[in-house]
């Protein structure tokens, strides 16, 4: 764990109790890592208890964007809580599934990437439009602008909260697996199965209009 | 929303503030979304903020293991909270991009499994003993068997918790674009994309012994 000016300073809580050589906090990994996904795990507290729900996101710059409906319960905690919601945001790739000799030495590749921070709800209509792009264009770049915009309804029904990228790590595991030296006679295949999140071919709505064809940034993904 | 009476009962935390038609209680439906998956997302609340880490998981029955080093800092939490850690734990499969015409209405397919409850740590070896071999054997089915078992020094470094599947709810979300009636003359293509993980070929360690093909279970993937 080395870190340069330019990268997200180390906190208490953003230093690892253990495994400590996997922690980055280059602006580019992290980036890398949150732009890679489709859904971020957002935790936050309830009635006393912690609460971890999947849910979209986005990221313009160092800022990270949540949207849901006005109704939908954290987005209503950031809106009437003063000053903002404690959040804890989480995205993970499974990259490969490592198995060792040892039943203790299995492990996962991954990328992870943990925010930590206070959420506040979006109050500028601006700043709506652009979390809401950046949120579409999360799932498929490129997309908001080949889809119809919100109309003034449906952002009245949407809330939208921002997280600043202040507080944020990300862990990194990588390689085989890392058995200890009087295990490597045993004889149990070792090594890693690769995962990755794989595309199926695009279903055109039920519904679809006649002589739309399927667009080019589709293919891209 | 239905429910039977061997269902999981809802909770006022367990029935969504929306899209409640998407939410389930039923056993089958939970474990198989919690079997498919590699890893959870597991909330608890440290100095009263939110935490929200990745990690492996088992299971066995109605109950759920975890699993990580006696010093890491949720299973410190777990053993020396009284009485047990409140959690939050949940996993999420991403299975499709849904493209609607207007940017409101973009979705994912996915499904979901949300579990609250309290960890406590496991402290009867033979249950620690079972719980790392469900975790072993979540990730490969029938790995636990051909790989080498904890030693005493190993169970000493594993701390165990559980998690009863008490308070549990699946969210799934399936099918095309809701797009409103006045949106589907639109000119953009809508439609599902679909995603699943997908395995490569898998890798041999290195320090492979020589002799050992890959075994059958991970053809099974």
């Amino acid at each position: 764990m080395t870190t340069t000016p330019t990268d997200y300073a180390p906190t208490a809580r953003t230093v690892p109790s253990r495994a400590r050589q996997r922690a980055h906090y280059d602006r580019e990994t992290v980036h890398s890592i949150l732009d890679q996904a489709y859904v971020c795990h957002l935790g936050f507290i309830r009635d006393g208890a912690p609460v971890v729900l999947p849910t979209l996101f986005g990221r313009v710059g160092e800022i990270l964007y949540v949207h849901g409906s006005t109704g939908s319960r954290p987005l209503l905690g950031a809106r009437t809580t003063d000053p903002g919601l404690p959040v804890c945001l989480t995205v993970t790739h499974v990259d490969g599934l490592v198995l060792a000799r040892s039943a203790f030495h299995h492990s996962m590749n991954y990328r992870s990437v943990v925010v930590h921070g206070t959420a506040y709800q979006v109050t500028d209509e601006a700043e709506c439009r652009l979390a809401l792009d950046a949120l579409v264009d999360h799932v498929v770049p490129g997309r908001s602008a080949d889809s119809r915009p919100a109309d003034a309804k449906e952002l009245a029904a949407t809330a939208v909260i921002r997280l600043d990228l202040n507080e944020v790590s990300a862990k990194v595991r990588t390689g085989g697996p890392n058995d200890d030296a009087e295990d490597l006679g045993l004889p149990f295949w070792a090594g890693v199965v690769p995962v990755a999140p794989a595309y199926g071919t695009p279903v055109p709505a039920q519904d679809l209009a006649p002589g739309i064809a399927v667009p080019d940034y589709l293919a891209a993904l």
